[in-house]
């Protein structure tokens, strides 16, 4: 090998005496990165003259060693500008946007996008696909018929502007040093860092475009923060940088220790959405998608949290956010003949009871093993780009706090893959707690940052 | 981007169910690393089934986190067992080998090998080249003419059994995994971490077969090292690892704030260890390198550090070990008429004197930019594989302690490379300290870690 220290130190990149040795080993010893050395490293990296064998030591001594309020706003600001960002300006004030940090069961965009859209906003979205135990709104949305995920920037442009909603996956051209760094830190053990994680999310939010952005930050098993406590000090650290950028931005708390809602894989999971919308389901999944549609309500039009939750609250009780999602997935292609009728979705072929092995009060359901179990369902990828089967995953019947007897059913797995049942059935039956008195309550948003 | 986490799940490397991904997380967490995982990473690096930018994740976490005894331990084993060994049974207690640390103007190899032989001693030696500002005792031999760094294994053994000193080359089959590492290391800011420095040095020591070690390890501006206690912690680590493997370990913790003796330079060095041989250099030089063959000969004699510094000065002194330098020498290939009248190295056509600027006692010589000066004046290498000058270098005429008047002689720069002079001299320059006081006495030899 004949690497050598001084491999960058000529980089088209500015300063013709900037070395990534030297950057690694600041931050190494726990220094502060200046801008310029943060622009070095997020440029060299991006058009490849920064080896990745380099970055990953870096990114190592960021995730053991941190980043200031400063370092990482220019981080995000570095990775912002390696890419296209999106122009909503004509929008005004009303475009909003709103990012989960990823949960179990989180189908909540698919209520707020047309319950903020009902009420005035414009919601021109760029959402992900599921990876891991976590799913991505793009492939819940891909199970209705003829949905179509990407949009030219004319048509993704315009029907926000008529429609009021429109969401599609992410294009190519946002922030790809996020991309390879993402890839990169997924693989070295280097994801789980605060400064790291709200710069990878930020960048994205902001290159996006919208004047108005609100976070759910999930905690609990299910969600990369454990806790409440760093959940807070993820929001805090993204409300931090979206102000530093101008964006009205705040973010939600909310519990993810058990899968949100009931239903869990794709189309189990719109399917469940709709009934939200139609009024016909009134859970946890409502009550955190009206917290968040009123969050973006009340920074889009300056009201106060309540007002924003009691207007969201509204749209959805008085068939008008429901109307929305008829019209922004018919502007998209999709066969709303599904939404009116959701029992059109095709079911899978095996159905399989999980039944209570105890008798008393449901105390927990883990939320990553009950993810991790739909995931082998066929509902989820191991690896990026495997297919993915819209019909399988988890239906809950009993949640935290429901009383059941020995033998009750508590989950149905849904799968077309017979061979998946075994190692998701003890997955499922594993991630069941019981208890003899009553769980203390747990709220579903812990607070609010801003 | 699809790089996996599960990359080296099914590694040829025993248990299946390791991944290169929660070694790392274990690691960055402050965990400790099992054996079997330490293994899998040195087996999985070497031969490549683990990506280099996995591995520079693993080494900054392990820069910033440490590892335990037991982890230097085994990772020095791995090292070991990843490349061949060199059986020195042969010699029973009497094969001693010495490593010092790296520093400037370091030639007690050259001095200490034949002394330790003079007396009964084995000392069948692999030395290094220098790189950066440090200079490497191969090199240093290589400016006698015919001398081979290279042997088969069969004259190398054969030549230490009859004369009692081989020194060559690193082979390359030796400890590999240590190679590939530091190349690694040396470019991502991990260089600098006690378990690692620890391991890979006593790697190559217990690999290259000998039972007594001993150990000159350097503190102060020309070593890594910067003080005696982070010498002190060093020395203790390798100590350890080498009587974990049951060699008889000790070091030595000298003095690099100052180069030692007062030669800088290949053939100038060559030529001052001669001089120390001959009994015409009484200096630093002379100290350092008895206490470093009396260690040696201590361990393998079982006597006292005391009788053995008194075997070594009385070897020197009554001629026994310039003897066998010739004879050693001679037998591998050199011209010792150029040892019998050194006057014989050709010397660098261009010489230029460094005066005292100050009336004073020289307090400091900062012996990290003398021995990068020395390095541009020819001496050393920017980058590996760079050819070398071998009679560029720098004579010191006074060091610390040394009264001096403005204008007198303090160093004289040795180069064929004009072009070099001037960098040199600022270098020099800038390394004198002058005070009006006698600076206080640092002694050669802080202590002894055993």
């Amino acid at each position: 090998m004949t690497r050598q220290k001084t491999y960058n130190t000529f980089s088209k990149h500015g300063d013709v005496s900037m070395r990534m040795y030297d950057i690694i080993k600041t931050k190494r010893e726990g220094g502060q990165l200046s801008d310029a050395e943060i622009k070095f490293f997020i440029n060299g990296f991006t058009d490849g003259t920064i080896p990745d064998y380099q970055a990953s030591a870096l990114l190592m001594a960021i995730c053991i060693n941190g980043m200031n309020d400063r370092e990482t706003s220019v981080l995000t600001k570095a990775m912002i500008a390696s890419g296209d960002t999106i122009d909503l300006s004509r929008f005004g004030r009303l475009s909003a946007d709103k990012h989960s940090t990823g949960g179990v069961g989180d189908k909540t965009s698919i209520i707020v996008a047309p319950t903020v859209a009902a009420l005035g906003g414009k919601v021109a979205k760029m959402s992900g696909r599921g990876l891991g135990h976590t799913g991505g709104t793009v492939d819940k949305l891909e199970s209705i018929p003829g949905y179509r995920v990407s949009l030219s920037d004319d048509e993704f442009l315009s029907q926000a502007d008529k429609v009021g909603v429109a969401i599609i996956g992410q294009t190519a051209d946002l922030t790809p040093a996020d991309k390879k760094l993402y890839a990169l830190r997924d693989v070295t053990a280097t994801i789980d860092s605060i400064p790291l994680i709200a710069s990878s999310i930020m960048s994205k939010k902001i290159a996006a475009g919208s004047e108005n952005i609100v976070l759910d930050v999930k905690y609990g098993s299910g969600a990369f923060m454990k806790t409440p406590e760093d959940a807070v000090l993820l929001a805090e650290k993204m409300v931090d940088i979206g102000k530093r950028f101008n964006r009205h931005t705040a973010a939600l708390i909310s519990d993810m220790n058990t899968p949100l809602g009931t239903e869990i894989g794709n189309s189990l999971e719109v399917k469940e959405a709709v009934g939200v919308l139609k009024g016909e389901v009134r859970n946890d999944l409502r009550d955190v998608s009206i917290s968040l549609a009123g969050k973006m309500v009340s920074l889009i039009f300056g009201t106060s949290e309540e007002e924003g939750s009691r207007r969201a609250a509204e749209a959805i009780d008085n068939g008008s956010a429901y109307e929305k999602m008829l019209e922004w997935v018919s502007a998209q292609g999709g066969d709303i003949s599904y939404i009116k009728d959701t029992s059109k979705f095709p079911m899978a072929k095996i159905t399989h009871e999980i039944k209570a092995t105890e008798s008393g009060y449901i105390s927990f359901t883990d939320a990553e093993l009950i993810g991790t179990a739909s995931t082998l369902l066929g509902a989820g990828r191991k690896n990026k780009g495997d297919p993915i089967d819209h019909s399988a995953g988890i239906s809950m019947f009993k949640k935290r706090g429901d009383r059941v007897d020995i033998g009750d059913t508590v989950m149905l797995l849904h799968t077309n893959d017979e061979s998946s049942l075994k190692s998701a059935e003890e997955l499922c039956s594993g991630a069941i707690k019981y208890s003899e008195e009553v769980p203390p309550f747990v709220p579903h948003i812990y607070k609010t940052v801003e």
